[in-house]
């Protein structure tokens, strides 16, 4: 399909439409031939001048990476640090956006390397309070956890094709709100590839700015149409209760949960602390040499000390139930003492009962 | 595919030596999940610092963006103008580079934009005498044209995916000479995304800094042992000839070549006068709608007054026929005076006598 022709410029206005479902917002989403970092760095460095001062929620991997860009960028960055398996604290975010001022503040709202999901309407809350603009990592949130830019007033929300999108890696995404898109006008992007001016002005031209990677958008527009079959407030009630369902099976296990408050516990990736004196990178090789299923060790400092299943994308029940046996399986060949059908059984249970108790999510549009 | 397991590791081992044969190198050709500017940019950010000279030559849209590029980085930028349809002149280069200091050169060595292919000894021989380090935008060339990196100590060749290697866009390359590779290490890059030492750092470890475009990286593969089966002097040697019978079509039917030289002429790309009067937005579109053939018209200045023939990648002397074909009748037409049947007959014998004469190309390792 040629790029610049009007069957993809069909393609992109499909592709925009549902998107902004996806991000809960009405305005444009930008999508970047790159992966998810790369959109993260075209946010700050259209967003983020040199000299501006962002506050970056450490709460893992990704949270710091938004900071580590934004310094990268010539800005002056403050870290709110947030234990392993927690998520920012409202009240010491409202004390730090409002003891010393700030231009914007950025965290990753689904932290994937913690397995925790930020309280969003507080930290919006927050943010409008203090005035500051809003970058934050979504990539593992995108079609899988409700965000509802609009309705919590987020300026640059990030996505990524390989994660609830169930495309492969190599697209990625960048939402702007109005603000947003002012504040782009004011900045002068430092970068060629990574200017969303000009990527804002071929979208409506129905284009992107460089080649793009064609094949993943036609692939985008599929993944779009299986979500809008199965249709969004189902697909967020789904994953919803996968998270449910998998804190189950990992605590009728005897595991302990690294995010130990219910309230930020990611819909699409589960953090497990592994049992002392354990090396979850020894579970991660056993589970993938003998089930064929992979699941991730921790990394950077949790390295070896927790292991996480990711429970997104076309992920039911069935294909939920299949890693929580393969992980009490191994964990019990290892030495645990663990039940692995009571395991499963724990996951089917609540998955069953959530799905019929939870109220259909509210898809902010 | 895990992209931090041993099977990716295996996948872009076997492509690293596949890509240094297309390339003619033995460095490291570091492989980018973004298309071709997102890897020109690449080499710029990390091999010229700010306040840097560099040298551009403008043969059309894709060497003048080089020195954008440039620009847009801080670097101090002198422009080595072309008219359309010619590569640098020697002499003129020779003089440019030995009038002043420049810390850089940069160019198309195949200009995609006027078909025209640099002479690239004489390019290489002035820049060695004149101490410059070389960014080359090759992204149209690779894998169907020679560039022998080694042998003319160029310093940063940068490639894509969509052009002779055959693949959907997504993936870039740049490949970097012991030079450029210290050059980087002495080099702040002002990105993150795009920094190369990141990616040379991951490349050891069988790894990318970011999550891949793992599909593409499958794909490549299998381009690259496609190109293997052949025979990398055989597919030059092919793309050669494609070059030689598609210019023979276009004279054959009267019609003029963009460039002139035929020395300097594209192997992989024709780009065509229009006869005066007439649009080649209109021929393009009505090869598209009557021959379902994908032709491209001219860029920026030469909008409406050239068209572009590409013969690159699966491309053999059929597959060129039938666009020759359709150019010509379209023309004819829109009124023009052409036979196509003997446009088509000069292409066949064209590309028959030159693969039966031609030496096998050195592919330079």
């Amino acid at each position: 399909m040629y790029h610049r022709g009007p069957e993809f410029a069909e393609l992109l206005a499909e592709c925009q439409i549902r998107l902004q479902a996806c991000f809960g917002t009405t305005d444009p989403v930008l999508t970047l031939s790159a992966s998810g970092t790369g959109a993260v760095e075209a946010a700050i460095a259209n967003l983020v001048a040199p000299g501006e001062r962002l506050l970056a929620i450490k709460t893992g991997k990704f949270g710091r990476r938004i900071g580590d860009i934004a310094q990268c960028y010539g800005a002056e960055v403050t870290w709110l640090d947030c234990p392993p398996g927690d998520a920012a604290d409202p009240h010491l975010l409202q004390r730090a956006l409002s003891e010393s001022r700030f231009d914007a503040l950025g965290f990753a709202y689904n932290e994937t390397s913690t397995g925790v999901a930020q309280d969003l309407a507080a930290i919006a809350a927050a943010a409008v309070e203090n005035r500051v603009l809003t970058i934050v990592d979504a990539v593992s949130a995108i079609g899988g956890i409700p965000i509802n830019m609009e309705a919590n007033a987020l300026d640059a929300v990030v996505g990524g094709s390989q994660k609830a999108l169930m495309l492969p890696p190599g697209l990625s995404f960048v939402a702007l709100s109005p603000r947003a898109q002012l504040k782009l006008q004011q900045t002068t992007c430092p970068g060629y590839y990574f200017d969303l001016s000009r990527a804002l002005d071929a979208l409506r031209k129905g284009q992107t700015p460089y080649t793009p990677a064609v094949n993943l958008f036609s692939g985008l527009r599929e993944a779009l149409r299986i979500i809008h079959r199965e249709g969004l407030a189902e697909v967020f009630r789904r994953h919803h209760c996968l998270g449910v369902a998998c804190r189950a099976a990992m605590t009728a296990a005897g595991l302990a949960l690294l995010a130990t408050d219910e309230r930020c516990a990611s819909a699409t990736v589960t953090a497990v602390r592994m049992p002392e004196d354990l090396d979850s990178s020894e579970l991660v090789r056993r589970v993938r040499e003998r089930d064929n299923i992979l699941i991730a060790g921790g990394q950077d400092d949790l390295k070896g000390r927790i292991f996480r299943i990711g429970h997104l994308g076309t992920c039911g029940i069935d294909n939920l139930a299949a890693p929580v046996a393969a992980v009490a399986d191994n964990l019990a060949e290892m030495g645990c003492d663990i039940d692995a059908a009571s395991a499963v059984t724990a996951a089917r249970d609540a998955f069953q009962t959530c799905q019929e108790s939870s109220d259909a999510y509210d898809t902010g549009l």
